[in-house]
């Protein structure tokens, strides 16, 4: 498994919904396509910004099916397969496999947090790897699911040989130096969220995992570039101008916020599934006002 | 709807598995016959105790169905139909009304925390109560969804005509009374652990939805009866005697110790479903002894 | 010291500053002597509404000082005496007790918070009760300190002889039940706020210090007196309507409400210290129209 | 003020206590001296580490005096002087400065947090450096006050001259960005935990206040160093290092911890006061196993 590379910049592609809140394959595919002029490593299918759980089981096969369809040659396929019970873990792994994911991203369990204790996590990350026929990457987004998983338990779980990295939206960069520190060499950790994407890669992160590279993804690929190069300077600056249009797409107001701005760059962001609102007219025009700071590099349509 | 009673206790059933983790709805059905000879108001099917987020849909259905089939005349029959998704909400709150369901049991979506505001949950659960040809119960429950809706939110989603109630899992009793001073007189607080039936039955509610009504039903009923008959110092005692029984199959050890001592006390409890895991020796011992504490009313086998 | 009778209702005094933020005892005195015509069984002083934290030791002093002289005979005066250190503790309480106070109120230490395990903090409380001249009361008030003792801290700590009671202000109606199925029976728990007084009486609380009693006493002396003589509907008719005006003073908008409240029914609110800051107009207003409920009775004052 | 440099490293000392938890001036005076062998850029004196809030206020006073005394010139002073009212902040905010403290570390106020909005805690900040001879730097740490300062708020207490700094402790490095992308030029913010210094500095950060700078300095410049060369992978490499230790003396164990690792260093930790407890036996043994990982350059005594 460790041939294939978790480095650089992965956008965590939405879902693309019509009005009516159906499922639309030939806009996930399209969206592939035009971002994929750009230098990015990959894409993550059904994270969290891909609205995963509120898709069905088909509707997922049908989304990873789509994505596959679109991504290039030398891209990486990630697919977003953590469900609550190991079993439908398992199940959708294999499905995502099937479809042709190069590896699977698994959030942790989180409904009985009291109960995801250190053991049970382990235990169904170690289930999972087993049964998966590409690479597992562990998936902790205490944002979403409550439940932060500890540096040893990431660890336990890299022991694996199946396991082979982290995504990390915790923004907690000592855990990120903690796990590097005790882990097999080629085990990498992806930063979740571009807010943090400099401190995690100068504590040892290989790239990151990016709701802000689907609108800015050269921005993104910059911030990478400058770190690798040395280029400490500019790589702070970039990355400090990244923080609000990052935050808007993400903590503050979410997916239907990263759907108006990918909208707006020639993009389709398009409808949201409720409980999610589409956002008002006040919030879009916000969103539309950060997008419009002329120091970020953000998507740009060909042709324009 | 309001011809629906929901007042008294209710337990929120586990549901069957054998130790290949599949589904056995005739112990479900075993279970309610076996409980039924107590005074019970009904049952709840696939709330948090019953593994709702890890059953597939065709299992939520045969779960339900089977519940339906054992439950005698007289006691209702409560389905926990929340899903992430309002449309998969509503699917499965349909289906649940036509397998039988007499109201249902709905938590809020949760998994996109930051965007769960006020308009959204209420928004959500209008559009479920539209939707739903049964009774709709508002679900809170904070510990396992990281949400604690509020006051202000509840009081809102009451005013649907089709919204009967609020079944209360954080404990919060000043919620409880400020929810209860601003609904329709028929709208019904259920408290949702057994920790607090007396206070939140001071405060105003009706009953509860009990996990210690698992294996201890007529202590949670003699708490329920002291408090309508005035025996203020009875229900005291019986209420702090059912704490650390309570804690014990909820908040500290969850649903394995709840299957533990359904075992234990001639039910079936069974096997879980992982993540889950079962419970040790050690931790089994200490649920026994918790049972055998001679001032608990514990269920008590036909025949022995 | 089980002669004291820790039953009834305590208001927590706010301390009296000038526009200076300087200490008025006068003032204290004043609001003392108007109250005392209420059947309150004592007032706390230098609680959390007094904003002990923000004052000098010497004003401490000299406010207990005021605060005994004004107080009838059979009604008991409370300190609160909780510092940061085990020895500055102590050494108030003393100072406290030769003031006059019948018991000390102690916060737990709080600023340590990641040291402030069970040992710690049961150390700290024996400390402090082999010192004390008078009965110490344990007081847990999360919202301000950021910790919530357990139930077995407080069952230790009420092992021994001169710990009297518990100020439980978290409103965790479980942990009342728990701590009192395990402790001698002359042990007493008050609930810190009139939102869940009648549930913690149901529990079996002795009473409470309530904030609301500064402002409402004698509505918050009918929920217990409606409580102890079984009037079941009563007690809960007036317990909901406490909520919103207690929230008012305490977890929404704190101490700067609370004094507009008692400057608005006759009694001496007064001037805030820093960092608080006075209610600006906007906000005195819905105080003041909280208070114009007419299903609460607030302090009237003599001929009017 | 902005000829003080807020650049490199600085030691949070411990305050040293004899066996009667008495202030020992000597030992302060005794550390400082050893510890400005290396290229420290000064100290704090009362911060989280220094017990201030456990301190007398004269104790204070004759604390910072003696490090005056013994910090040799071209290295600052710096002194924690937040207390919970704005009138004694500034008041001990004059003494220090009367006592030689270059500048002040000033904690935010927390006790009341329901009330400490923006504008409490912006007016606070103001209140302050209008009153303090010396710059002021805000110190933010949630881990102990239970509030987590805004990049909002601490971007307008930025815009007071006699602002220079931030302390952020909690380790959030996208604030830093946020504050920094926002504020003046020569603000300067200092990380608040070796854990995340490398992060930190590469946000754009200028050094750091570090327990683990009381024993390990030259491991702590060292990270400073490598990064501000450019040495990437050596900085990482060092910074993945610092963590367990930092961890031991901070979040895990705290200030006992401390302490146990300076007296065993050579330096001068002694005793804790009440609430916190001296380390047991078999977690001094811990600290000490941390201390002698050869990968960590600890603090070498003079001589051996």
């Amino acid at each position: 498994m460790t041939h294939l590379s978790f480095r650089g910049i992965f956008p965590p592609l939405p879902t693309s919904f019509d009005r009516d809140e159906n499922l639309m394959p030939e806009k996930i595919r399209q969206n592939i396509t035009q971002l994929s002029e750009y230098d990015l490593s990959g894409f993550l299918i059904l994270g969290s910004n891909g609205e995963q759980v509120m898709l069905s089981e088909s509707e997922k096969i049908e989304a990873i099916a789509a994505a596959r369809e679109a991504i290039p040659p030398g891209k990486l396929l990630l697919a977003g397969t953590g469900c609550q019970s190991t079993r439908e873990t398992i199940a959708l792994t294999k499905a995502a496999a099937a479809e042709g994911a190069d590896a699977v991203l698994v959030i942790n369990p989180f409904y009985y947090k009291g109960s995801m204790n250190h053991e049970e996590l382990v235990r169904h990350y170690y289930d999972v790897a087993d049964a998966s026929p590409v690479p597992v990457l562990v998936y902790n987004m205490p944002g979403n699911t409550g439940i932060d998983m500890t540096a040893a338990a990431i660890i336990d779980m890299a022991s694996h040989p199946n396991i082979a990295g982290l995504k990390e939206s915790g923004g907690n960069v000592v855990k990120m130096g903690e796990v590097l520190r005790n882990v097999k060499p080629e085990f990498r950790v992806l930063a979740g969220g571009a807010g943090f994407l400099l401190p995690a890669l100068a504590m040892g992160a290989s790239g990151g995992v990016l709701a802000s590279a689907n609108i800015a993804p050269q921005h993104c690929i910059d911030i990478y570039k400058a770190f690798t190069t040395g280029e400490a300077d500019r790589a702070r600056y970039l990355q400090q101008r990244i923080i609000p249009l990052n935050a808007a797409v993400t903590s503050k107001w979410g997916v239907p916020a990263l759907k108006v701005a990918m909208d707006h760059v020639g993009l389709w962001g398009g409808h949201v599934r409720r409980p999610l609102l589409p956002c008002g007219d006040r919030l879009k025009q916000q969103v539309v006002d950060l997008l419009s700071d002329s120091e970020l590099e953000i998507y740009n349509q060909p042709g324009e």
